[in-house]
């Protein structure tokens, strides 16, 4: 009868020490969504499949997890389908809803069904888990969580600039300071290909150039020729690779580069404009970049693209990312609703801030105290006394059983107890407890009824 | 291309007014699972089917999701099993994984996976969504949130007393006053069933007496019957249809009829410790209650069983229950590990609290400032003033583009937003900015150097 259990690959439990840490980061980002003006929403974790296939490309199709029809499916299946034994065309006649591949596509759907109960320009945030069939390996899970900030129904530069500053915010807060925010700009990228004479190549021109960084530039010319790209359209091209200086100065060599392009213009502009208010207003501790080899989502973003690189000497793709989509929910059937968005990455900031020691140590804590349990007739006035302080506040447990003193103390040092109450007989007919101080191993004597003064005096000393 | 869209029966979209009235349950469910000691665990939303298969009865191994194996899962099938076209059998084949059903089983498999790293007693929470095939009907989802707390490791009875007074606590915070946490034991209901002879048909003398409040006296006796329990067998437990008074008066009843039954009696020991020690210490605003005829769950507890009812006259089934079991873990190999837990019910606990309006009217708010915008020059100042409150923890926002200002109060009116900022040629002029109070229509005048304590003058005023 006895299984040995175990989880699906790619999944996870987490321990109360992980989901500490997890729920620590998640609010902080969410104090942050929210003094940045943007609400929450929650959607169904499955779709109908139709909703989300087809929304992320043939790869993105294959990675979704289906779920099996209820009840006896396959009676529902013609003949000539079961026949083919195919596994695409039989998916369709026994699964009907998918589970969500990530917030976006659900948040379009979202948008266009509510349409006449938001109050536009709408900003939403959104931080639920999303799943996906991939290969497991370190760091990528088949079930993790995404925490989406977007805004529908504003096209102003100044959406921008905002998340520039909320990215800025939020990792300033988790104490990670010295963050790149790396920003580039889709109509950038159309206008280079554009000028080179590459338009149609413009997909294939990006994947290579995004990969300079980690290739080097000729690697990554021999690939854009490969893929198509005359040596003449490098050449002409050179620019981007001798790209130095300032986001400015940058912004300058750009402007020659893109001269005769009207979208490479736009793009410019608006970079400048963002990068010239956000450095107005100045950012906390996070660096603003120019990166013109930026090209992440590119099937999809249409102005503004970041990214969030770790603080130097941290070894950890990015840690953010998001961009301006000009009709995501047309798709749905709602057009030209300009969206903009960006999503923090839980998992790799838990990575780079435990890599870090950032976490803070009263994260360690989930027990202010621990009341001996010293039998019958003590344990009801301990019980009595641990019920005055949780009513005020604090984390506070009676031990469950008299077992030996030095079982339950061993049981506190395991839990990290700050505080260990002895309440024996002696105690209870002196109508006193003793506090002992775990950490300097202080014992102080307290009456009974002063029960709301010791609390007060804990939580003080947090 | 563009479909209309919708999602699937029985699953719900969240609306940023409703994510804050979760929201604020589960905070407050949270705050006190922490006060009484219990630790936050989470678990994947799929588990591997055999960890869940076979532990719910027939019609729960019906209602639980399966999820469709990726890839091209039909080659695996061999060709008996695909010719038989038969769905249970072919289910297990092309399904290997499921969505969670429940929280127990999967904290079951937690404990036993990791019990070389769990201090015993373990006291876990757990708030996470759960999904069931069932039909959906009013207040009855496939998707939906359960909220537990359990400890395992623990026999004492001290466990069943904290519970009671966690109740009462939350409900009392929840500002629901005046529920009814129903009591009984298991042990009575088996020492029933043994004084009156039918012990083999206990499931069915308790389902019958489940229904006494619903169906009376009559028809739960014609259902015993009709089920084989003699006449004898029935008028031997008429004491039970006849139980008055206070708690104490019930159990001394119950000590007669149960004199000759040793399990029975210990369930009546069980039931007097714990309800003498939680009216020693007192309860806040609930009310316990001695039910003989409660048998949630029967295959299931082996101890206490409880059950919360709304207040009085509001109509509404349980919003929450639970009880002890001996012997949980030992499906997944773990045998003799005391359990004893209670489940909030989440949604209903919303509609209670809708309807008795007990929601404070600040989660009407999601926005406490928003600051107009009168184009370019003003909106650079603006946005600094919008950063500067954030900065000091208001959620503030600038309109997104210099609309006409009557639309923009009217978004500022739908947000609901307590104050509205103005900031135009004249005031940037002079150094200084507006403050309209959209209650009071009042306006007041601040130096913009000022924001900061404008800021805690807004906080100061919640």
């Amino acid at each position: 009868m006895a299984q040995k259990p175990s989880i699906p690959k790619g999944t996870r439990d987490f321990s109360p020490a992980e989901v500490s840490k997890r729920t620590y980061i998640i609010q902080i980002i969410k104090k942050h969504f929210e003094t940045y003006g943007f609400q929450p929403i929650e959607t169904p974790s499955f779709e109908n499949s139709e909703t989300l296939m087809g929304k992320y490309g043939d790869e993105g199709d294959r990675l979704i997890f289906k779920i099996l029809n209820s009840g006896d499916f396959i009676s529902k299946v013609d003949d000539v389908t079961y026949s083919s034994k195919n596994s695409a065309s039989l998916t369709q006649k026994i699964s009907e809803k998918a589970l969500r591949y990530d917030l976006t596509v659900p948040f379009a759907r979202y948008v266009v069904m509510h349409q006449n109960e938001i109050d536009f320009p709408f900003k939403r945030y959104q931080i639920q888990p999303v799943w996906r069939a991939d290969r497991p390996q370190k760091g990528r899970f088949r079930e993790f969580y995404q925490c989406d900030a977007d805004v529908v129904g504003a096209d102003s530069l100044l959406q921008e600039v905002e998340f520039v500053q909320l990215y800025d915010a939020v990792f300033t807060d988790l104490g990670l300071k010295g963050c790149t925010i790396k920003i580039n700009n889709r109509k950038i990228l159309s206008g280079i290909a554009e000028v080179i004479g590459a338009k149609r190549l413009l997909v294939d021109f990006t994947v290579a150039l995004d990969k300079l960084d980690k290739i080097g530039e000729e690697k990554v010319k021999v690939e854009m020729m490969e893929k198509g790209i005359s040596e003449g359209a490098i050449a002409k091209a050179q620019p981007l690779f001798e790209m130095t200086g300032t986001a400015s100065e940058q912004l300058e060599q750009l402007k020659t580069l893109l001269a005769n392009s009207e979208v490479g213009m736009r793009g410019v502009y608006e970079l400048e404009e963002i990068i010239s208010t956000a450095s107005t207003i100045g950012l906390q501790s996070a660096h603003l970049q120019l990166d013109v080899t930026l090209a992440r989502g590119l099937n999809y973003y249409t102005g503004a693209i970041f990214e969030v690189a770790a603080p130097e000497g941290v070894s950890m793709g990015s840690i953010g990312g998001g961009g301006r989509y000009d009709d995501l929910t047309g798709i749905f059937g709602l057009p030209n609703v300009s969206g903009v968005g960006i999503s923090f990455g839980l998992d790799r900031i838990y990575l780079v801030l435990e890599e870090l020691n950032l976490f803070p140590d009263s994260l360690d804590t989930s027990l202010d105290v621990l009341c001996l349990n010293f039998g019958k007739g003590e344990g009801l006035a301990s019980l009595k006394l641990v019920s005055t302080l949780r009513k005020a506040g604090l984390r506070a447990d009676l031990y469950p059983s008299d077992a030996k003193v030095q079982k339950q103390f061993k049981y506190a040092d395991k839990r990290n107890v700050p505080y260990v109450i002895l309440l024996g007989e002696q105690e209870l007919a002196e109508g006193k407890f003793v506090v002992k101080n775990m950490k300097t191993g202080d014992q102080k004597s307290y009456d009974l009824d002063a029960a709301p003064q010791f609390a007060e005096a804990v939580k003080f000393d947090f």
